[in-house]
């Protein structure tokens, strides 16, 4: 089965998540502070990203592609994590996939303009979680992931079908 | 004395300059194709960056700061490559530093509106080199190290007095 590393790239909060088949083995958030030294903040995100990299060998890591927003300071500070990853990617040998916001959307909630509470309950039925993971970033982390294992083409087509099941599943669940 | 590395990051072409006092040890530029995987671009530089890094154990590594540009997905290139470069700099416990462009020029050729072939021959004339780089991306590199051995705190001061004599040499011989 297909182990995917989906990533919210952020400098201030950068969401992670590994999920195997309908399974998330683990999922969190790495942080750094506005107040510290650019580089700094880039290199220490980039090092607990190449941990987990080096840890769980995942068969494919997923991205979302960024788009112009109103604030260029924080695209830019997502395009810095995004390379880094990528570098560390590369590295590894692990291929890199990048979904549009309403790909990741329409993949977990079944539209591309679903908000952010109804990624994060959609997120929370397809994995069986808990808690509804919080902040957003660790949901939307969770949701590329999920996108990935249902769009990819590298993802193995078991996994895939595993995951339409899933889904199904899961929407009937929330009506 | 300070070995600086600086740097005109880019995904099409990505400058780079070592230099010692007013001695260019290396120059040159990496390049990856537009039509490649975006993590294939951008891993690859990151390699070839990294390879420098380990090689030359610089002092410093110095970055041209990005604006708004007319162009995202330029500027978007230009953000992964330094995040890359970043993350490799942090790992290898090397401090990052950034320059305005209009630092930059003003730092070589006197005021901060310079354009690209003055940048380029002051660049020339400082460094002793006997034919002006191209292209402009390389000199740019050049002149990012250049600024940073003027301007940056962490590199001595007899490195900085050397510069600000082979600088007034040079502008002398310009007239």
């Amino acid at each position: 089965m297909s182990l995917i590393l989906g990533v919210d790239p952020g400098l201030t909060r950068c969401g992670f998540a590994l999920i195997e088949g309908k399974k998330a083995i683990d999922y969190g958030m790495f942080q750094s502070k506005p107040a510290d030294d650019p580089a700094q903040r880039v290199g220490s995100i980039a090092l607990e990203l190449e941990k987990l990299v080096k840890k769980h060998q995942p068969t494919l890591i997923a991205l979302e592609r960024v788009f112009a927003q109103a604030n260029l300071r924080s695209v830019m500070g997502v395009a810095q994590i995004s390379g880094a990853l990528m570098a560390i990617a590369h590295k590894h040998m692990i291929p890199v996939e990048f979904f549009t916001p309403s790909e990741v959307k329409a993949a977990v909630a079944g539209h591309g303009r679903a908000n952010k509470e109804q990624v994060s309950q959609m997120v929370t039925r397809l994995l069986g979680l808990k808690e509804v993971p919080r902040p957003a970033d660790v949901a939307d982390a969770l949701a590329v992931a999920l996108c990935a294992q249902a769009k990819s083409a590298i993802v193995s087509t078991a996994a895939r079908k595993k995951w339409v099941a899933a889904e199904k599943a899961a929407k009937r669940k929330l009506g």
